[in-house]
């Protein structure tokens, strides 16, 4: 039997699967990823991408070409009953990205095969591809974690013919690590008898992927449209793609026997007759041809364990499952995945502790048991029949929009707040007040100290699996606050430091990045007045200062609450916010660090 | 001997010759492009992209590649003698783009090959390559324009071998127009006798290109240093190169008796020892090597004539030839290319008149006077000596940088202003005092009706050889405006309307792009109230309203001065003004576009 050994074996092509393989193949990880399915995604699916999910694109290069490909939502419109209930009309149109600091304020929607295909892409130009069709058989985890030189992972892989058998050939793969991206119904989280907790709802939705011919003025914004007959929500999609989700009974289309979804009992015409009823006065003419449809039931639940002994994790929809209509699945699996990601990488290349790994579950598994809470609010909010003179135990407009927007910072996935652990320390949160720990570093315009041209200081925190110390050295043009920055250089460079310390070979830029960020004005700086360690290159001073047309830039110290002494920020390879300490706070870095780094062997 | 047929052959593969088969090629056209040179430019030349040159490129969709690959320049310092005369200090730093209008404001430094490359890579994916090297040995017109089948001017072309000889076999091309891209030295323009009007000056700059080590704190950024030892400029390049002018002695360089420059007599080194004199007290290192260097003396001259018989055309450095310092060579080049490409493109689907070609020359050297002009005053401010109390006749830097401001317009391309002709009417001016016709289409931010997307007018007039009818439609809310439109509409649509007559195959979207534009508030607006005319797809209909976080948008119709009985406005294929009317002035447009427009064959 075929053996070979792989540092990380992926197991599912998903939008979870992918972002993992992709995240570790750019951070030079040995990595492997199979799927069951001969073919990727053509249509349908998940279509949502959050303005969380679009930052993090950016951060690796990939955000471009996703809007490029993709549609811009940026309205969420409202349909209720006419005061005389013969029909619907426009109740508000309002911001679809209620979250403040958005990056980019609106959803990008793009079918799923596309997204896919970013990921494939750029995997493909690292010589990484999905082995498929291949069905994993087997997992088990030795007990001896040196076992294999160091692969305690056994997977048996068996690639499937044409009709989807397992061709006799198997083979074993033995890796260090392995992430059971598989989806709702997981082979790996089965395999290790996790348990998902949660239940199965009453709701049932269809949805049909199609080019509308019709009258209605909204069918390029997000709308949720409340009827008498029932609620429906449209997701405008790429081109002139749009799709629709409509409630329907839940006995029309599910078996009283088995209580399962019978697909056969409705089908898109049938879905889209039960939407012009909602819709009325408002006509859809029958589309030539329907993309894609579907219909479910909402369930809403969550793993009880991420992991199995660090060594097998899940990420995705083998974690958690809910309603689609918020937008969060495929954006809550990709962000499992780019959680983990950089966590594998570093205990891979033995520069961290393996217990860096327990943060995961810590962190995503908290945020999935949030997003439920969210969705169960939100699908019966929706699911709801609207507040009428008749009804008046609807669900009012008022309710259903003042829902919408508190949830803005969860459904926009900006809100996403990590725990304190090793990896967010809160100690020092008064000294930056507007750069929450343990959530990801909100936008901010700076301009480069050497040449004046602006920089979003998010595009200063690529995935490259680095540390970036931010450095607010306070205004540099004062001798004495350069006379700081000078001892603080000396401190951070001696040979007990945990710059010098953890950093592999010696160097520095190799864990870290160092960008100082100063309150001199641009018309007189000396950017090449600060210690060389601020400024390794030309390109890493920054100033907190407008732009020289004076548009952008100016408020990062007083948007993120540094006051003029200045302070240090580690934010994670992920863009979170790990720890702030003044500039004299070298002690609590090297704390921080020493809680989940390690010396490395080299 | 082999003969052949094109439409358009172009000599010279440079900026001018690039864009010029470029947007041919992007147009439809049958293009060819001979190049003497056996290899594409590898550095040095050329480097600077003004900020209306970057509209251009994205006109094309070029611009992303452009500033990804470029370095962005966007501030001017000046450093002038310190008051003890001893060394130089920085004066001031300004933004080096004064354009208020300038949608990109920065210009992008970036090596000439690097941006030819950009047009290079563009036409292999349409299948256009350049013949290199060939030689054209000789050019004539045939009093017959209908000879060869129309294609009445003979080029013979010889393939030139290894060693820059022209091998035996020729070749003949039979082309409908002839384009003289081929440099100062033009052999089309010597080959018609065409004369260049001007003088050369006595002022002899030296230039290299290295990366620079060195303790000047204003190396990235465009310096203008006068200093009691000569005048020396810095334009900071992609990565970390950057180039020096400076200006040197003519003697030192020039032979007394040809009154040529002898490149052996000074070397890069000795340049640089030259510039070190100015830059005292800041120090150069000698650089491991020099990227590339040259020497020039500054000449002033335009071609007296940019046509032969609307046949043979030159452009670019063929033309007119002035100091590179201000940056205009490339982007006078380039430009010139841009404004003829898309009269020649209509002119040979026969769909105008020949007389359309007349333009170019009447519009293009006018601007090559203006920047001789132009270039004469800025040239000698910046090789004069810096005034000291000494020298109380030197140049001041009050009157220097007043200089660079006033130039701005110019120097960004920005300003660049077409006198009245058949493409560009001023009757109704007053009408939308903003939109200067005969200037490029300001940078404004819309909002799209249908879904509340913002967007840059500039991007919604793409150089697709298409005319652009801007329909400010006024308040589309009020039903006496839409009342009004729909007799707009039934106007336009009417049988002997020129949107009609003027149209291929009656398609109205082969040449012309109907944009509207309402006043109408985005959260009521029905966008598909509108006549279909102005919404032909949901994506043709936009608002003057700020976009949903309040950011940007709604200044469109007060920063174009256009009132509540809104207008139509004619945009170029090259995206300048042609002409404003007023909602009831279809007769106007019809005088326009028949002035220059031919009723198609077909």
């Amino acid at each position: 039997m075929k053996e070979s050994q792989v540092d990380v074996l992926v197991i599912g092509a998903g939008p979870a699967g992918l972002m993992c393989t992709f995240g570790l193949a750019r951070a030079g990880v040995k990595v492997r990823v199979v799927d069951e399915r001969p073919d990727k995604v053509a249509a349908g699916q998940a279509d949502g991408i959050q303005p969380r999910t679009i930052e993090v694109f950016q951060s690796y290069g990939l955000a471009d070409r996703l809007i490029r490909e993709g549609n811009q939502m940026h309205v969420a419109a409202f349909y209720n009953p006419t005061p005389d209930g013969s029909g619907i009309e426009l109740t508000d149109r309002v911001p679809d990205v209620t979250a403040p600091t958005a990056r980019y304020p609106f959803e990008v929607t793009l079918h799923q095969g596309a997204i896919e295909a970013i990921f494939l892409d750029s995997m493909k130009e690292m010589g990484v591809e999905v082995n498929r069709p291949v069905r994993p058989t087997s997992i088990a985890i030795s007990e001896d974690k040196s076992d294999h030189d160091g692969h305690p992972v056994r997977v048996v892989l068996h690639r499937l013919d044409g009709t989807g058998n397992e061709e006799e050939d198997s083979e074993v793969v033995y890796a260090k690590y392995v992430v059971g991206a598989d989806g709702a119904h997981s082979w790996v989280r089965k395999s290790f008898g996790i348990a998902m907790e949660g239940e199965q709802t009453d709701y049932v939705w269809g949805v049909v992927d199609m080019i509308p011919d019709t009258d209605f003025p909204d069918i390029r914004n997000k709308t949720a449209l409340h009827s008498n007959n029932g609620s429906c929500m449209i997701i405008p999609r790429e081109g002139d793609k749009v799709r629709l989700y409509i409630q329907v009974e839940g006995k029309a289309a599910i078996d009283a026997k088995s209580g399962r979804i019978e697909k056969g009992r409705l089908g898109p015409n049938e879905l889209l007759d039960v939407a012009r009823k909602s819709f009325y006065p408002y006509t859809f003419k029958t589309p030539q041809s329907f993309d894609w449809w579907t219909i479910y039931i909402i369930g809403q639940r969550v793993a009880s364990s991420y992991s199995v002994q660090d060594r097998v994790f899940i990420a995705g929809d083998a974690c958690h499952t809910h309603s689609p209509k918020a937008g969060q699945g495929m954006n809550a699996s990709m962000n499992d995945s780019y959680n983990l990601v950089w966590k594998l990488a570093h205990v891979l290349r033995g520069w961290a502790s393996p217990d860096l790994l327990k943060t995961y579950e810590f962190e995503r598994r908290k945020y999935a048991q949030d997003l439920i809470n969210f969705d169960k609010n939100f699908a019966k909010l929706f699911s709801g029949k609207p507040r009428t003179e008749l009804n008046q135990d609807g669900v009012s407009h008022e309710e259903f929009i003042r829902a919408f927007q508190t949830f803005g910072g969860f459904t926009s996935g900006i809100g996403v707040h990590y725990e304190p652990s090793i990896i967010a320390n809160p100690k020092h949160q008064n000294l930056a007040s507007g750069l929450v720990i343990g959530e990801r570093v909100p936008p901010q315009h700076l301009i480069r100290a050497a040449d004046g041209r602006p920089f979003e200081i998010q595009d200063l925190l690529p995935s490259d699996t680095r540390f970036k110390l931010l450095v607010f050295t306070g205004n540099t043009s004062e001798p004495s606050q350069l006379a700081q920055l000078q001892s603080l250089a000396q401190e951070l460079q001696s040979p007990d430091s945990f710059l010098t310390k953890f950093s592999p070979g010696g160097k520095i830029e190799t864990l870290f990045d160092i960008v100082s960020i100063s309150s001199a004005k641009k018309e007189s700086v000396v950017y090449n007045a600060l210690p060389p360690l601020f400024r390794s290159h030309w390109s890493k001073a920054f100033l907190d200062d407008t732009n020289y047309t004076g548009q952008i830039g100016g408020k990062t110290y007083s948007t993120y609450g540094i006051g003029t002494s200045g302070a240090m920020v580690v934010v994670r390879p992920d863009g979170y916010v790990g720890m702030v300490t003044p500039l004299n706070g070298v002690a609590d870095l090297s704390q921080y660090f020493t809680s989940f780094l390690r010396v490395p062997s080299n």
